[in-house]
């Protein structure tokens, strides 16, 4: 499958964003809306302290029907207690009123600075008017959504007669289990809620749910699908192959694009036991910083990917089983490190992406997680990232 | 408890360290010997890429009884196959030589880059007549044994009539799961094997094992002590208490000195449902790259300890009952960020060290971690590593 090589957003869909105040003068607030109602499935962050649109969003999620998202950057209502479950509601009211929409049709989202309130009236006023400026550039409405990430990232692709856009974040508190950031998806393709949520937990599975960029999972992460049919009904299982191609696609780019990151780190594992053992000896090796140091000093250090994987006590394994590549060269088989052209692999390893791929030599298990190098640039963003 | 003002080792101890020429100038190789055979009890690294020296080192803490210990630091003998365990052996038995003692009795480490074979004629040219500078400063021998440390860390304590002296090494690549660095624990306390095991596990279980500098787990970790019994019999509850108390203190020295660290990072967490519980927050806390981040740039971000804490998926918490201090402010309750003067807070973080309470509200577990902030000086050390 191809990606378009401009994004566009499926028929029926619009977008817009603006800068409302809350940021000095970039955009820091999007609408993206359907001319009709559409089905609707949505995955959310796991971490136990979830902010108020994530409360608020899992309600609206239960009757599978969407028309229109409405997202803040900036603040994120977290750590806001009741009056921030209040602000969300007030922002998916205002969106509502705006766009001419029922208020439970709209999802709201926020991303950014933990433990402030909302200025909800900079974003209600923002709001008013912003149905008079929706464009069908899906990049628009990425804008209004950015954090820290350094591009607006929208991908689109074509599945039969329909089109399925895909408009995320990323950047840093990146650690899924469930989809580590913001991701909206949207198509014209025709599905029930059912179907398009099985679809979507599918394809989040082994894109977003294997992405990393620094182990700490947000409070905010949001992965929601919006289908309007009017392209009318398309192959399933091609609707599903399509989508989970866009999800890696989109993961690989946040991951690239990862606090301070200058490259892709993928880690692909084979020969597991299973699946899951396959899936949790990729994420440690994609979230250790000595790995993701190394990919960043680009020396081949055959000993870090070993420490990472031998370090998942529960992950069945034997190093007389295990081989070890790093950008296709063999560097470790048979319990030793092998001869290879250390400035050959350290020129690759200048590279981007940095490739690992690990065979345990057990079974038939496999996975791919997606990370990026650890950099002084994480550290310059993070240290001086001011809570307030 | 007291520490020693200047450490110094039990009775019938001694020690001393060389450079044999693995390193450039400074000293590589350290022998730990007591005058009689002592009762010895050791734990080793859980990574399933155990090096060499592990794999004979359980072997030989098997009759529960050593006189000496040698210990190289540059290369780890790790991913080195079958010439790898015979290194270790041809190590051992050198040792034993030249110290005049029965070959199982000499317990064998490495430390230092992994993946090549250990330059074993130039350790055993080095062993020789090395038991002639034998000398009862511990600080001696804790200098051959630093890999990346910037100082060599020994202490000392009383308990009745004996000694406990402490010789450690931390830096990098240090999440136990066993105690990931090397330390060695010398005592002229009379104990058995079974008791010396006993307190030894309890011990590393709230100390060591509570330590990450990096979330990465070595494939070298060692603790072992020896107990020779000169000084006859003490309490075993003193015992116990100084044991685990001069182990706390290591790990905060191996903590405080971690890879490019400026600060210690503690974190306690109390009313968990049970130990574990409060072990699992705890670890999530100082191995967060967020919270490390904010205590590198002394930030107080409530947010990121929340974060950290919720990520936690099998760790019971309800954020109406959570509550959170940082260095004794308390920052977060009830659902939401508290008010406090941020200057004051910004202040306290730029000491050392950096302390985070949290207290879950759900029962009586507690737990701490002993970690360290992230900084450039880690990416620095860590892409500049070179593995050969």
């Amino acid at each position: 499958m191809e990606f378009h090589a401009r994004p566009i957003l499926p028929a029926g869909f619009r977008c817009a964003s603006r800068n409302c105040g809350l940021k000095p003068v970039a955009r820091d607030l999007s609408v993206f809306v359907s001319s009709v109602p559409a089905a609707a499935a949505g995955v959310f962050t796991r971490n136990r302290f979830p902010g108020a649109p994530i409360v608020v969003g899992r309600e609206l999620l239960e009757n599978g029907r969407l028309q229109a998202i409405v997202v803040n950057s900036k603040l994120s209502n977290v750590a806001t207690g009741e009056t921030g479950i209040l602000n969300a509601r007030r922002m998916g009211i205002a969106a509502s009123a705006e766009l001419g929409l029922r208020a439970d049709d709209v999802l709201m989202s926020s991303t950014g600075v933990i433990g402030r309130q909302l200025a909800i009236e900079m974003i209600e006023e923002g709001l008013r008017g912003i149905g008079n400026e929706l464009v069908d550039d899906p990049l628009v409405g990425a804008e209004g959504i950015m954090t820290t990430d350094t591009r607006p990232k929208a991908i689109s692709a074509s599945v039969g007669g329909a089109t399925i856009t895909w408009v995320g974040k990323g950047s840093g508190m990146i650690e899924p289990n469930m989809a580590t950031m913001l991701a909206y998806i949207f198509t014209d393709a025709r599905l029930d809620a059912a179907a398009l949520d099985s679809a979507l937990r599918s394809a989040v599975e082994d894109s977003f749910n294997m992405l990393s960029i620094d182990s700490d999972t947000s409070t905010s992460d949001t992965c929601v699908v919006l289908a309007n049919g009017l392209a009318g009904e398309v192959d399933e299982g091609a609707f599903r192959r399509v989508l989970e191609a866009g999800c890696i696609r989109m993961a690989e780019m946040m991951a690239r694009d990862g606090e301070g990151a200058t490259k892709l780190l993928r880690a692909a594992v084979q020969g597991a036991a299973d699946r899951d053992q396959a899936r949790k000896a990729a994420k440690s090796i994609i979230n250790s910083p000595l790995v993701k140091t190394m990919a960043f000093g680009a020396d081949p250090n055959v000993g870090r990917v070993l420490m990472a994987v031998g370090k998942c006590f529960d992950v069945q394994q034997d190093p007389a089983m295990t081989a070890v590549w790093i950008n296709d060269v063999a560097v470790f088989a048979e319990c030793r490190k092998l001869d290879y052209d250390e400035s050959v692999l350290r020129r690759e390893l200048s590279g981007d992406p940095v490739e690992i791929r690990v065979d345990l030599g057990i079974g038939n298990g496999s996975a791919t997680g997606f990370g990026c190098d650890l950099t002084h640039g994480y550290i310059d963003e993070n240290a001086a990232y001011f809570s307030s």
